[in-house]
């Protein structure tokens, strides 16, 4: 298996364009169609229902981009089915071809550190072998409680060809309060991005990306240069484009010269790209996902790829 | 039901300590004759093991001290069955009249915190009704995106009147590297902490506590008074006791002088206070909650609840 940035060059390469498609699955937004057939008055139900949906996108868009997120918190609130539910889907996206991210934000002490880096990635170990939890590509980690925090995954990454997105500045609307806290001379998120910027050069692939890369939000464009430059050799992870507000020109300049180095996620825009009661859903979605992947061609260095 | 403040501290005052027992449940660790039964050759078999082994520990712990702290990640660590054994856990230490903290420091953008503090208390909206998940009292959780996305947290905890502790100064090593970092003048913990006082203020209980508190770890002594100074309504939550290397002493200036206003986490020092082989190893985990009550009220002001 190959260097992380390297697999995921490969498949932006293949498929033409840095589109992220987000599996975000909310109750009330889904196919009518997948919500009667499921009832939804327990929460396996519920879990079923976001079963079957997200599986039908990632066999619909598997053909179109490289990647999915999936977000921890929407499985998770369907309790212990809605888990078993992430993990079959992480499955059907691996299936299908296309790298995956977990999107659960996590972070703790370096011995709890090492129980969400083995899940995520190599595996907990019991009896003689190794058990796969989620088999995820990639993870998105808080950088909140510094380096000996981020080693443990770092260590399961790197021993399994497998990646990092760490949060720097992410898209929501108050994320300012601390991210642009002035420390000595410059707001605490480019504190963070010189931390990536570091742990990424540990570990450079033949593309000259790392394995460490960075969440920067759509919304904040005057901020993704700042970061885009901060780093040359990290993937940039991009939320926030489409629903949350963020534009293709806003992202333009998180792509180098040569089209490469960044990631972009859409959910709501992609995914619930219709109304309830329409019966081809699954048709919105993939219209969708090529106007994405089209509005992006236009407006950034993605078309050189 | 009480305001969550009122509720820690009655509980505290009941018990007469403020010692909370964190279940953080490690495969190698366990009892030999639960591993033995449970045969750990699969992640539902680990799962089984820390059920029972937790379950065990709570049953001994509950006459002794008011709350848990449940660690996700080593549950999460088994999977689906990791996660209904921390539903079951928690579930049983709400039986046994112990206050839970569930330990996940969560964080995301706003609609997605939604998701997450749902599950942490209200329940997930389905039908016509809410489908508990966690039904915690209180969650830890990461504040680096910002009170937008803390917000989720705070509208959730105060429909059900659950607590909130937000990280603050984290107990490992390399916590300074972000949180000692010079912002204006003073280090971001306390522009955090700062943040944590004002959303406190916003609904104190009679006992004259917020729903908010703040997670600071017993290894920095010096920080936890300065973080006690700045807050002077938050509990504090203050883990890093035991195992990790915080003495009872340098836990005294997390408490105000009437020996109120903070709850002191220990894991491994008491649910591993045995050795593997040992058969009487419920008395030793007995034993070692006694032990820990008794060192913090020698040198603490606890001693005066």
């Amino acid at each position: 298996m190959d260097h992380f940035a390297d697999r995921l060059l490969a498949a932006i390469r293949t498929k033409g364009n840095a589109v992220c498609v987000g599996l975000d699955p909310r109750w009330n937004s889904l196919p009518a169609e997948i919500r009667s057939r499921h009832s939804g008055d327990t929460l396996e139900a519920a879990a079923a229902a976001y079963d079957e949906f997200c599986c039908r996108i990632v066999d619909r868009i598997a053909p179109l981009v490289p990647a999915v997120k999936a977000q921890c918190a929407f499985f998770e609130a369907c309790g212990p089915a809605g888990v078993a539910t992430l993990q079959r889907v992480l499955g059907r996206a691996r299936e299908r071809g296309l790298l995956t991210i977990l999107d659960g934000k996590r972070n703790d002490i370096a011995s709890t550190a090492v129980a969400y880096a083995e899940a995520a990635f190599t595996g907990f170990a019991l009896g003689n072998r190794l058990h796969p939890v989620w088999d995820a590509d990639a993870i998105t980690i808080n950088p909140y409680l510094g380096r000996d925090a981020v080693e443990p995954f770092l260590v399961s990454a790197r021993k399994s060809q497998r990646g990092i997105f760490v949060l720097v500045r992410t898209s929501n609307r108050g994320s300012g309060l601390f991210q642009n806290l002035e420390c000595k001379g410059r707001p605490l998120f480019l504190h963070v991005a010189e931390a990536v910027r570091s742990w990424s050069r540990e570990n450079l692939g033949q593309s000259g990306f790392g394995d460490v890369g960075a969440v920067v939000g759509a919304t904040h464009p005057a901020e993704l240069a700042l970061v885009r430059d901060a780093l040359p050799e990290a993937i940039l992870l991009i939320p926030g484009y489409g629903a949350q507000g963020g534009t293709a020109a806003d992202i333009a300049p998180a792509f180098r010269g040569d089209g490469s180095g960044a990631l972009v996620n859409s959910s709501r825009a992609i995914i619930f790209a219709f109304e309830p009661d329409d019966t081809n859903w699954e048709e919105q979605v993939e219209s969708a996902t090529q106007k994405t992947i089209a509005e992006l061609r236009a407006a950034t260095s993605m078309s050189r790829l």
